[in-house]
């Protein structure tokens, strides 16, 4: 089955709601499509930057529709989302830049593995987009990973690594190669089928995914038919 | 039935292609959806203004994405768009606002009776979004009535009245009440729940509009079992 398996690439920042509605979806999926589903922790406000794309709160209407679109959408997919408070301080002010190098560096440890940049994401969306728990402190960050198992002598250990310049340099490539493949916002799903990568934006193309790589969508809750 | 039908009005433009997907999808689920469709048309220039809202191909990443989607979404929705050569020049320039206010006069006159205005609909699409043809001209919303099975005689007249101040307030009242409704965008399909208005933006939310209406979504191509 292995040699057939479709590379599915979920490019991703825990600030991002729509993110994490697009991550549980794939999660659940990796065991129920054929595919190699790869945790990509990118930076948001790089790639808005490196697009010029604005967010869509500035327009009042869009924002409003967001806040409910979100509602109804986590409501739907089963994710216990909840807006925090001051959503533009936590989104603007406080990002995500600490939080995503640590996911880098779990990353970077755990190649090929990816259990715990899986449950480390949950966490840090947990703590934000749940909780409205800040995700920028190292105290915040070292709650998150111990919590997903990782120990506390290795969180130690990756606090002091998420500032060198190798995990600065891989998360700034990564952010680069999302931006290579077009993104102008996150998520970003990229099917590579038959050596061509199809790029899908947002949590809303499940279904038209399905259909590009010869799967078949069965809504938000599927049964892991592969497990 | 009717008397537990839910109302489901689609405000759009012909100049907008996701409107396109949106309205043929929802034609064809009008029979299978416990639905009363109505069509709305709306100015999409006036809904722009209204939101402060940019066009997503401002963006050169988003607008190479949408291309992209919009060629992928109309394959499987089994639509047959096609975009036009100079698509800046005929979105920004040229406009719909004499195509909308035809759509508007044929809509006042068959109130409660949509198959003139859904052809009509389909034909200016088809001029537009398909064949890259004109619909600014007395002559080309002359054509497209034509084919939509307006009589000659009455096409001459709507074109007298669509410069008329009842049909002129009329476009406007409508755009008005997308925007009252927190439009930002065309298509929207507001659903009306218990007395309570669901708004939907864009042609990628069936799913989710099934599930809050109570019906089943079964992809783009239904089978009409309520025909």
């Amino acid at each position: 089955m292995s040699a057939s398996r479709k590379v599915v690439e979920l490019f991703y920042d825990v600030l991002s709601p729509y993110s994490w509605l697009g991550f549980e979806v794939l999660c659940r999926y990796r065991n129920v499509w054929n595919i190699d589903l790869r945790l990509r922790p990118t930076l948001l406000s790089g790639i808005m930057q490196g697009s010029g794309n604005k967010p869509p709160g500035l327009v009042p209407n869009k924002f409003l529709y967001m806040a409910k679109d979100l509602g109804r959408s986590a409501r739907y997919f089963d994710v216990p989302l909840v807006t925090p408070a001051d959503v533009a301080h936590v989104m603007f002010v406080k990002g995500s830049l600490s939080a995503m190098r640590l996911l880098t560096a779990v990353s970077e440890k755990d190649l090929g593995q990816e259990t715990r940049v899986e449950k480390l994401s949950r966490e840090l969306w947990m703590r934000i987009w749940n909780r409205d728990e800040d995700i920028t402190q190292p105290a915040s960050l070292s709650e998150a990973a111990l919590k997903a198992g990782i120990s506390r002598q290795e969180v130690e250990e990756l606090l002091q690594i998420i500032t060198s310049q190798p995990i600065k340099d891989k998360l700034k490539s990564t952010t680069q190669e999302a931006m290579n493949h077009g993104a102008f916002g996150l998520p970003m799903t990229v099917c590579h089928i038959s050596g061509k990568p199809e790029m899908f934006f947002g949590s809303d193309r499940f279904e038209l995914m399905a259909h590009c790589i010869g799967e078949k969508w069965v809504g938000p809750q599927p049964m892991a038919s592969r497990l």
